[in-house]
């Protein structure tokens, strides 16, 4: 045994587990976080100098061998990103895997229910994930996509497919829906199903590119420059490069565009923006504001009866964030008479329910 | 805006930047770390109630804004696990992306040099690497895999590929290879310049599986059970899967076995024990022990010359854990008359060797 092996076991050593089970989302051999059968939490830090240790509401308390412990009330189930903070440090808890959220990796842990069946890893056909490359004229870089290819693409290659073009929210990235949505998973078990066609989804990364910049004026970054310039990455840069390498139904009846909270904002405008390149817009929990159909986006929801197949909108009743503007934007659009399906579910904002949204949307897609 | 988006943007909100550039391995918009010319890094870290805070060798200094710095030596050019200690608690830098290593996800820091460029996004062909998952028999689990498919796969379904299958070291992952040794642009910039024959890279997680048992008897661990295992994953489930799944040339001639570190003894142990399935074996600085050509592996490295198309062994100068073992265990084979490439490289036990290793290693396959 070398020095560097016995050290990583050393590392690896699991302290004494009694109650409940590690959650799914430990990395491998970690003993905590621990979820108990009410869904309440143990989590457990080594600190030893640490004069305080939380996580969330919650005061972690210490004992005489260096760990932080506590047990929380019961987590709701599904997916929360945490921070451990210890003496002012806002950081990672080493028992949990990385999500990239808040502009930085953070730890989540996964509260697992008979709800969590549709994305559970089965016994079907799977479809890969695949992290791609391709270099972006209006950025003059290279950006990463991660790509859902359905089961069987590779089997014939005469087969085309629709596709999905799916975005995360403020302060995550492109692999986010993968790691935090398990949007490979969503699919597969759809189309095994036959509840949803077979497509393609693409993941792009939505967030500001430069929030040096960026932030010396927020707002307008938001509401302009940002919007404009990932409008250009995606109907400029990407798309072409997704109809080239993939074999795409290359038209706007074969194209959606969705995504969550910042994501949604930006379905609505590019999407809006590119009646000629999307036919379905989906909107999760999105950052909308206060829609005026008439006057909002060039005035283009007005004729969104004749131009959308699908226009979808899902709000989670205790989203603290955004519930009233969608809700009172939902109502807008039905004055108007635009159509659109209206999903108030429960939930918050939170990627537990942006799943559930996945399902409930791609089902409806390209039929 | 939300509340929610003005938190994330105050948690984006960049420090004045003075000197030096952030490092590449920065999350997007992070000032911090920040590399000077001369590859020292000052590092920064917000914990405004700690007691210490240290990296590596290095104690940070607290300033009145509760921030912490510290400039560093110089550093090698390369990459570097890193952690934040923080009044005991070791964990991960907010402003620099994770990698799994240490069985956890820990802050890692690329310093680039010249030396970077073979390992650099270029203006070439890309392939892509897929998430796939599987179902093991041997572990009775769903297991993820990583998989380069070369730039054109796509394109002709006639083409059939070698593959590679490729480990990470202990304590580590699938991810590896992808993350800390950008695998795929070595291979993309391999390929586009002619100097490696396009194939597919497998990477696995190697790694016991439970450690928990593992520890109580953790010799036997890694030289009984656990090679065993996994030699079972890979031979009976791993292969066929990918034989299935891709268009392989599913025969010895075209398929390699290489690992770094532990990874390097599980492809001498697997390789050498299913001369049936693999022609070429590459040790990227393993964890071999002093090998005895004659007694170790059955007596099977007795007929490695004719056996063997490529045995391939690498070690860095600085490898404190395993230079000395390898550079006997060259020694031994050289006396035994087994061929084998040997390199004796600069460097330490580190990604920085390992990607190299594959570049000198992948060239030579498949001829």
């Amino acid at each position: 045994m070398s020095k560097r092996i016995l050290l990583l076991l050393s590392i690896a050593a699991p302290a004494l587990a009694q109650d409940g089970v590690p959650a799914p989302s430990n990395v491998i051999g970690a003993q905590y976080p621990r979820i108990l059968p009410d869904n309440s939490v143990i989590f457990r830090i080594k600190a030893a100098n640490a004069k305080e240790v939380t996580i969330g509401e919650y005061k972690l308390t210490k004992s005489d061998d260096g760990f932080w412990t506590v047990r929380t009330k019961p987590f709701a189930p599904g997916f929360h990103y945490y921070s451990v903070v210890v003496d002012g440090l806002a950081t990672t808890d080493p028992g949990s895997q990385t999500f990239f959220g808040a502009l930085r990796q953070s730890s989540g842990i996964e509260i697992p229910s008979p709800e969590s069946d549709f994305f559970a890893v089965k016994d079907v056909p799977h479809g890969a994930v695949r992290i791609e490359w391709y270099f972006s004229k209006t950025t003059n870089k290279w950006r990463r996509i991660f790509v859902y290819a359905p089961p069987d693409y590779d089997k014939d290659a005469s087969t085309r497919y629709p596709v999905l073009y799916l975005q995360h929210g403020m302060g995550e990235d492109e692999s986010g829906w993968t790691n935090q949505g398990h949007e490979n998973f969503v699919l597969d078990n759809l189309i095994a199903a036959r509840k949803a066609v077979p497509m393609i989804v693409v993941n792009e990364h939505g967030t500001a590119p430069d929030p040096a910049t960026a932030l010396a004026d927020h707002e307008r970054w938001m509401l302009d420059n940002r919007f404009a310039e990932f409008d250009s990455v995606v109907s400029r840069d990407l798309i072409p490069t997704i109809d080239r390498r993939f074999r795409t139904f290359a038209d706007r009846e074969h194209r959606a565009l969705a995504g969550l909270s910042m994501g949604g904002a930006e379905a609505m405008r590019i999407g809006l923006h590119h009646l000629d390149l999307f036919a379905s817009i989906g909107l999760f929990s999105p950052a909308i504001g206060n829609l005026d159909p008439v006057r909002d986006y060039d005035g283009k929801l007005a004729n969104a009866n004749e131009q959308l197949r699908l226009l979808w909108i899902g709000i989670g009743k205790d989203d603290t964030s955004f519930f009233l503007s969608v809700k009172r934007s939902h109502e807008s659009l039905e004055k108007a008479g635009i159509h659109h399906v209206w999903i108030e579910s429960e939930g918050a904002h939170t990627w537990t329910v942006w799943r559930k949204y996945l399902a409930d949307f791609a089902p409806r897609l390209f039929r």
